[in-house]
């Protein structure tokens, strides 16, 4: 297949990924987590909900957690550069047959909703209320000390489609999977801020959330959280990690939240702003693209993930499964 | 003074800042630091040139080191998003009455030549020679690991006037020093790419170099380097640090090269892509800006700087002196 | 089972663990492993023999590689404070009905050879060729930078009659497991330099030496050496971690020499030079014992150890297996 | 001067330096200091008397502060192998004429005071106290994560009287600088428990106490404490560093409490258990000695220090000065 070309001047200007808002059933469960154990600040708090963000953000929130029945992942949220990019977003996901609507969102300006042609539901913001900076308030250092969020990674049918539209609104791939004997795409991260990704996709029954990522300082900072998850109950939740991924060179963790949503800690990806940066190709054959060190994922970060809250879930269109060893 | 705002919308679009030539008095001498002990990869050699890039660098290079009789800087470099934009950029400045002219690099596509108001020579290409990656040959890596070229740093005789005209082709300011009795800009960090700069102006005899900053991964590469030149060599060559900057909250150290050419190691700053990031303001009289630990900079970094070819230096418009504890 | 108790007295001073031999059939291919890859520095090199120290020793070696047919181990060499101590220490082994022989090995003083009552074969020396300290010529740093030798781990048939044999000539137990069934135990860590570890014992087919280990900086030393391994052509002989062992508190890796003999990359013990330092108790059933944040170990780490060259190997008394998650 | 020989057999058996209790005027700020800041744990409280321990010591404790009118040191505590080793201690201090005293302390068993030549007051004992291990309570983990205590270092007014004393009950000397004129000790770094030091002298007025040292896991655990110190009203109380040691090759960071009292924090020191370890000689005029990376100490750090209670200081016996550029 030829190299997936992003269009390099899309219809409305995406400036980065945003924030998620998570179901959790126990509120209190995710604010030990979240917030005593994995560093987060609280933004907002209220009964039933929790408002976080990074060390170094200034928007209002990257994540929110929202007590429920059933863990849930609800829109995923991104920031356009102008409130004008809101209304040519509108027009576009409309030529597009999408479904669009404009919602009200808390701590935000007026907020476009639509959803992917996979099904992903998405929302997009032009502005959110700012908060004072707090990355030199180092007395807030703690747990792993989420800098801010990194990206989102999803499940979906059809990797090729998936890819198809994100590079028609501007996301340009960095690094991408194809499976040999079809040609067709496995999996592919996409940028709009000039690092590996603010969005991957993978091949698999979706559309499903695989994970959200936080940006950490160093590898140390993972250590850090490995060293007190172990030790304060959570062992249990450390998934996958740590390691060095092939695919965008990151250094990385993976651990399951109460609810069991996956939070990936990243850190060490490169730079990615210039408009001919080359998307580096991986053979899905090559266990190096997953973890450079050679070590295998396990069984569960190939096969679970967070359901879209109304969203259905279907097979994907390409059946081969990647070699991974036992 | 009202914060200093950027253009949104710019006459053309610059990517980043990209490479710089320095004149080298022994291209021998400077291969030894560069290559072998700062860890700079050579893309090209030639009698009395090396052309070098950073680990993570696909673009050709970014620092080129041509032999001749003075140490000099000569053009700063900077990538533009398109073919196009070029000419935009021509058009742009030829409109302020800035001289301009279509000039010739190698590795390079072609390239619009100009200075800016302060007398700043400046070159701007779309196109560069573009190398595999490298960043995942570890055998590689030794040094400091530099990954990529991160700001240039200058000296201007106007900051006010300074950031009018980046502010203008779209350069947004990140963090920011008032002189508050003339409510005049002492210096400013601005960037293009998402950092906290791409580019520095500070108060001072100029137009001249302060400093070209590298990133690296994590403080640790830095206090290798120390070690390293420490024992090889080069203790004298180094000038002040490590430390953190208040102003960017990057962690730092600055070494002379065999020339004195300044060059800074830099990691840790923070992301600022949102349009509406807001610009930190510093005090003059507030020591930690400078460094957030207090120790102060020596009289040298203060004073000294890499004159351009060509260019004539004058005495800045601003004559109060910054605070420095002896 | 009572907490194993050192003699406090004992017969001999052993100051510490100091150097092995192991056989290799390539001696090329291993010294582009140890000393290009890993970072060992040269003492002494001629045909078919490599002697190696790490960076911070003075001792003339710490490892010596020499090519034979069949991997193999040789001796485990341990220095004792004074020449006296080893006229003591012939008397105590001889009392022991062991074997006593003196024997000449290059560059080391009068040294004494004997067997434990496993057969592990032991010599002792208290003169080694001093050599001029290079801890601070940071250009040689390399590969993980190992510092020192750290210890050796062994397959045991009987743990029990091995901690009462090295506890009676004066090593202490740090750590511990014992199988809470059989009340046996069934491995312990024990040390004379005040370390967590000289020599660590576990239950298994033996005599077999498990690893040697050496000490590195900080656990970026070892990501490096992850790093640089993956991308060299080593990716398949890095066998486990990078983790934090439960017992020992030390961050660790496993990787195989090009010969299949196994060495480990530790930092970050603890401090035991108090006599009345509390051995740590491990229950057999805790998987934390052996990576505190829960990955479990590879089947091959299990199971297989490098032979010492003339000993007979046996199966172990305690026929319990360890848990291992699969 | 020949290099000074350390007693390999000497009168009685210390283990290491252990404990000092300062005298603080202000309880309070001092646990908001050495507790909440410098994450020092707390194994004792009361009314005007905090007794804190590092992560990894099970001693119940290394640092005493005692609330009184003047900032002060006390008794510099040293552990011995046994009970008996305090008898033999007693007899050998008493056959050099200085005063020896048997006193009650908190928490610790029998214990033998006493004066070295120079006036420094020391205890001995051989049980103190042992609390149950907290090093992998990663909650726990704060601040710069002290892990223990490391050495001691004080003016003396006649290094080569220190240095005979010690060497005489058994401190090894592991670096020192020589006045090349006089041929006289300037300093000496000397241990008992296979580091770098236990106890160090510098010439200069006294006796009084220079500072004492914690170790920390990294170098970055020190870099969090600078930070934190630099955001939390401590920016005052940092001296001096990061840096190098050329002698000790530690890094290093030198605090002062909000009393004065100077803290070093230090990690990063080689193993010197060898009986032949041989001494690393430094010329009084090569600054690298102090830091290898060339940054000279403030003056501060060259003449102030904590006074003994009841010890009268007198002028050294050697009065020339170390080059200390400005």
């Amino acid at each position: 297949m030829p190299v997936p070309k992003a269009n390099l001047y899309p219809p409305f200007n995406i400036v980065r990924l945003s924030h998620v808002e998570l179901v959790v059933r126990d509120i209190a469960a995710s604010r030990r987590f979240y917030v005593d154990t994995f560093g987060m600040q609280v933004s907002y708090e209220d009964s039933g909900v929790l408002f976080l963000r990074g060390l170094e953000e200034r928007n209002h929130h990257s994540l929110i957690l929202r007590q429920g029945p059933e863990p849930m992942a609800n829109d995923l949220g991104f920031k356009v550069y102008s409130d004008e990019d809101l209304d040519k977003a509108a027009h576009h996901f409309k030529s597009k047959g999408l479904p669009v609507s404009w919602i009200e969102r808390p701590h935000q300006g007026r907020t476009l909703r639509t959803r992917d042609p996979g099904g992903l539901p998405l929302e997009f913001y032009h502005e959110m209320k700012r908060l004072e900076p707090i990355h030199q308030q180092y007395a807030r250092y703690r747990g792993v000390r989420p800098l801010r969020i990194d990206h989102f990674n999803c499940f979906s049918t059809d990797v090729d489609a998936s890819v198809a539209f994100y590079n028609e609104i501007g996301f340009r791939v960095a690094e991408y999977t194809e499976d040999e004997t079809s040609e067709r795409l496995w999996a592919a991260w996409m940028h709009r801020k000039g690092g590996v990704h603010d969005m991957a996709f993978t091949n698999g029954r979706g559309p499903r959330l695989h994970h959200v990522a936080f940006w950490v300082p160093t590898p140390l900072s993972i250590i850090d959280l490995l060293d007190l998850m172990a030790t304060t109950g959570y062992v249990g939740n450390i998934e996958r990690g740590p390691g060095r991924h092939g695919i965008s060179n990151a250094f990385f963790l993976y651990v399951r939240d109460p609810d069991g949503h996956r939070i990936e800690i990243y850190c060490s990806d490169y730079l990615t702003v210039d408009p001919d940066h080359e998307p580096i190709k991986w053979n899905l054959k090559d266990p190096q693209r997953q973890t450079l060190w050679g070590a295998p994922a396990p069984k569960s970060w190939f096969e679970e993930g967070t359901l879209f809250a109304g969203v259905e879930v279907r097979d994907p269109v390409l059946q081969a499964q990647p070699i991974v060893a036992p």
